[in-house]
C-alpha cells in the first residue's frame, strides 16, 4: 500500500500545500502514548487551518476509503487516536482560534484546537471561566468533547457533557453539521450535540463548540482534609452531598497517593487517606459549607483540616492534584503506568475502593489511588513493568476485574476516559443491547467507516 | 381499513386481556387536546403493565407494520401523541411503581408512568425532592423525558436531559435496551440516554428511568419583584446570573399574565413586569443572594419586593406560576389558547420579547408572556378563535415569526415543549443538515417506521 499511502500524501498536498506530513517522528507522535496499549501509526499527518479545509480532506477520505482520525492534543488514555487500519491522522491543533466571548450570556465560540487552559487564559479579566479541567492542562476542547472528559469540579460545573451547547462538525460524507447555537436548554429534535460529545471521532470531526462559561464566585475556599480511613472519608463525602453543601470540588487521594504528590511537589501532607475540597460561593456560603463540613468530618476520622484561603495555597494544591499522573510516574521512574477508571453510586463507593485495593494487593501490584469522589470515580493507577508478560497479563486482568466490579455495583466501567480500543470489548458487557444500538448509528452515520475505525460503533470483532 | 384494526385489536386482547379499548371516547381522549393542531386518533388504546408487555404489543406492531404511540398524560402542547397514521396508543400510566429510591446515592428508579406529583408525594419524608417541574403537575416522568421537558428551577437542577441517569427502553424491534445504570457520569461510548431523552416515543418506548434527587436546601426564600419595565428586569437577570447567585426559580411575568394570575389564584399584585423568584442554599447563601438581588433590582427599575418565606406563602405564589396556562383559558373563556416556545441567548432576551411583543399587538393578537427567564426560555401564550381561518392563519404566522426570531438571535424555535407535529416543518429551517442526520438515526433504530411517525426523524415531507 506504500504507493496508495504516497498518492493519498500527494492529493492531500495539494489541498494543504506544506502542512501533510509523513515523517516517522510526527507519525510516531500522533499515535497512542500514554497506555500500555501499543501505538498503531498514521499513514499520514496533516493540518488543517479551516473548516472547509477540513472538511476537503474528510471527502477525499471518503472518495478513496481511507481511515481519518481526529487528534487534539493526544492526552486520551485509552487509544483513542491509535490509527487501527492506517490512513491520516487530522490533527486540529492549528485551529485554536477564540472565535467569540459572550460575557452577558456566560457562554464562548471556540474552534476545537483551542486548549482549555488558552480559553482560562484569554478570559482571565472577564470574571469569567471555563470549568471543565481534566488532568491535562494542553488538553484541547475539541477532544476533551469528543471524550467526554471531566475535572475535578464536575460536581459543581459537570462534564462537557454539560458544558458544551452545541458542535460544528464534519460528518463522514464531507458534510458540516450544526447541533444548534447558543441557547442554554433545546428541545428541538434529537439530541445531536450529546450524541457527538463522547462519540470519540467515530461519528464526526468536531470542528467549533459553543460553551458554557461560569462566573468566578465571589468566594473560594480550599481545604486538605486527611482521614484515619478511607471509608471514614467516603462517608463524609456522602453526608456533605446530600446536605447540598455548596462544593466544588471532593477529591480523594490515598496514602500511597499523598506519598508520591508529597515528594513531586514538595508538600508534607500526612500519608493517610485524604480529601482536597473546594466551596465555592458567597462569603456567607462558603463559610456555612466549610463549618458544616469541619463538623461533618469530626463524626467520621478526619484529623482536622488546613485551610487555603489563599488563590496562591490553593493554586499549588490544585497543581498536585493535576500532576498527580506526573507524580506516580515520578515516583516509580522506569515503570509503566495504567490508569483505570471507574464510577459508581457514591454509596458503593468505599466497598469499590477497598475491593479493589485488595485485589491489586493480592496480586502484588503498587497502585495509588485518586477519585473524583463527588461523582463516584475514581482513578487506581496500577504501576507494573508491561514488556513482562506476566505482568501485563496481571494488570489486565485486574482492570477488567474493576469494570466488571464497577458495572455490578450500578456504576460503569469508564466515568471519564472513554472507549478508545482499551475498553472498546466491554462496551456489550456493560449495556449489552445498547452496544447493538451504537453500532447501527455508526453504520447510519459513517457507512463506509472511515472515522477512527476500530473504536466505538465499529463492526464487532473487526479490530477488537 | 376497518377489519385490519379489529384483527390488531384481537391479537392485542389476547396479549392484554380486559386492558384494551377501541371505544370512540378513549382514543379521542388519547389523541391531541391541548392546541390548535386537530386531533388524530389512534385505532386501539392499551394498557400494558410491565415491560415484558410492551415489548409484545411492540412485536406485534412490527410484524403487522402497525404504528404504536407511546402516551404518558397527554399534556404535551405540539401534538406529539396525535396517531398521524392510526394504529396503537400505548398508554404508559399502568407502569406507576416507584421501584427504589437510593437516598444515599440521591437518585430513585421508577417506571416511566410515574408522575412528577406521585414521586414527590412518595419522597416527602426523605428530605429529597425530583426537581424538575412542567406546568403539568400530572405529566409522567417517562412522557417528561421523552419530551426533554424542563420547568421553573431549570436554572439551578437542570432539564430532563440533567437528571435522568439513565432508560430503559423498548426499541423498535421489540428488543429492551438499558442506556446505563446509576453512575452520575459515564464515558461509556455514545450517549444513548441523551438520544432517547427527547426523542418523543420515535426511537425507542421510555419504560423505566433512573433520576437523579436532589437534597431540600436548609433555606428557601421566594420573593415577587415588580419592575417598571420588561427591560428593567431582563437586566436584573443578567447581571444576577452572572454574578453566581444561588437562584433557583427566575420567572418573568408581563403584566397581562400578572392580571390572569391575579384574578385566577386571588393575588392582588400591581400589574407590571414582574419577576418570580427563589433562592435555595443555606441560610448564609440566600440571605447574601437575597441582598445582592434587592441591589440589582434597584438599579434597574424594580419597585421592592414581596418576600414569601412561609412555606405557605410559597407555595401559593408556585402554584399561580404553574397555573399560568389555566389563568389564561380562565380569563378569556371560551378561546383557544396557543403556547409558543422560544429560547434565546439571555443577552437577547429583552429583544426578543419586545419584538414579539409588538408582532402580536400588530397584529391585533392578545398574548400573556411569562417566562423562564434565567435559562432564556418564554411562551407568548396568544388568545385567538382557531375555528376562524383567519386568526388561526394569524396566529400560525406570529409563531413561525417567533420561531425565526429566535433562531436568528442564536436560538431555538423550542426550549422544552419540543416538535411533536407542531414544529415538524422548523427542524430543517432550524438544524438544516442535523435534520437530515435524524432522518438517518431515525431510519437505522426505526427502519419500518412504526415508532410515532409523521413526527422527528419521519421522511421530509411524509406527514409534515
Amino acid at each position: 500500500m506504500a504507493a496508495g499511502k504516497t498518492n493519498i500524501a500527494q492529493s492531500l498536498e495539494a489541498l494543504l500545500p506544506g502542512r501533510v506530513s509523513m515523517a516517522e517522528a510526527v507519525l510516531r507522535q500522533h499515535a497512542n502514548t500514554l497506555t500500555w496499549i501499543a501505538s498503531e501509526l498514521p499513514d499520514v499527518v496533516v493540518w488543517p487551518e479551516t473548516e472547509a479545509e477540513v472538511q476537503a480532506v474528510v471527502r477525499l477520505a471518503a472518495e478513496s476509503g481511507v481511515p481519518v482520525v481526529a487528534f487534539g492534543a493526544g492526552t486520551s488514555l485509552e487509544g483513542h487516536v491509535n490509527a487501527a487500519r492506517g490512513g491520516i491522522s487530522l490533527d486540529l491543533s492549528h485551529m485554536n482560534r477564540i472565535l467569540a466571548v459572550h460575557a452577558e450570556d456566560l457562554d464562548a465560540e471556540v474552534e476545537a484546537g483551542v486548549t482549555r487552559e488558552m480559553l482560562n487564559q484569554f478570559l482571565r479579566d472577564t470574571g469569567l471561566f471555563f470549568a471543565v479541567d481534566p488532568g491535562a492542562g494542553q488538553a484541547t476542547i475539541g477532544g476533551m468533547a469528543a471524550t467526554r472528559a471531566s475535572g475535578t469540579n464536575t460536581i459543581r460545573y459537570g462534564t462537557m457533557r454539560d458544558n458544551v451547547l452545541s458542535v460544528t462538525a464534519v460528518m463522514a460524507d464531507g458534510s458540516l453539521v450544526s447541533t444548534g447555537e447558543r441557547a442554554r436548554k433545546s428541545a428541538a429534535g434529537y439530541d445531536l450535540t450529546r450524541l457527538l460529545v463522547g462519540s470519540e471521532g467515530t461519528l464526526g470531526i468536531i470542528t467549533r463548540l459553543r460553551v458554557r462559561l461560569h462566573a468566578v464566585p465571589p468566594s473560594v475556599v480550599a481545604a486538605v482534609a486527611p482521614f484515619e480511613t478511607l471509608e471514614g472519608a467516603a462517608r463524609a463525602v456522602i453526608e456533605a452531598i446530600q446536605l447540598g453543601l455548596s462544593l466544588a470540588r471532593i477529591e480523594l487521594l490515598d496514602e500511597l497517593m499523598i506519598g508520591a504528590v508529597n515528594r513531586h511537589a514538595q508538600l508534607s501532607l500526612s500519608e493517610t487517606p485524604t480529601l482536597f475540597l473546594e466551596f465555592h460561593g458567597t462569603e456567607g456560603a462558603t463559610r456555612d459549607a466549610t463549618d458544616t463540613f469541619a463538623e461533618i468530618a469530626g463524626r467520621h476520622g478526619g484529623r482536622g483540616f488546613e485551610w487555603a484561603a489563599r488563590e496562591e495555597d490553593r493554586r499549588r494544591l490544585w497543581r498536585a492534584r493535576h500532576d498527580a499522573f506526573w507524580a506516580v510516574r515520578e515516583a516509580w521512574p522506569g515503570m509503566d503506568v495504567i490508569v483505570t477508571d471507574a464510577c459508581v453510586p457514591i454509596s458503593r463507593l468505599a466497598d469499590c475502593i477497598l475491593e479493589t485495593e485488595a485485589d491489586f494487593r493480592d496480586c502484588g501490584i503498587t497502585a495509588p489511588i485518586v477519585g473524583h469522589v463527588g461523582d463516584g470515580n475514581f482513578h487506581a493507577i496500577a504501576i507494573a513493568d508491561c514488556s513482562d508478560a506476566r505482568q501485563l497479563a496481571t494488570v489486565k486482568g485486574l482492570a477488567e476485574r474493576l469494570a466488571r466490579r464497577a458495572i455490578g455495583m450500578g456504576g460503569t466501567s469508564t466515568g471519564e476516559h472513554g472507549i478508545g480500543e482499551g475498553k472498546l470489548g466491554l462496551l456489550d458487557l456493560e449495556l449489552g443491547a445498547g452496544a447493538e444500538i451504537m453500532r447501527r448509528i455508526k453504520q447510519a452515520l459513517d457507512p463506509k467507516g472511515i472515522l477512527n475505525p476500530g473504536k466505538i460503533g465499529s463492526p464487532r470483532g473487526s479490530d477488537a
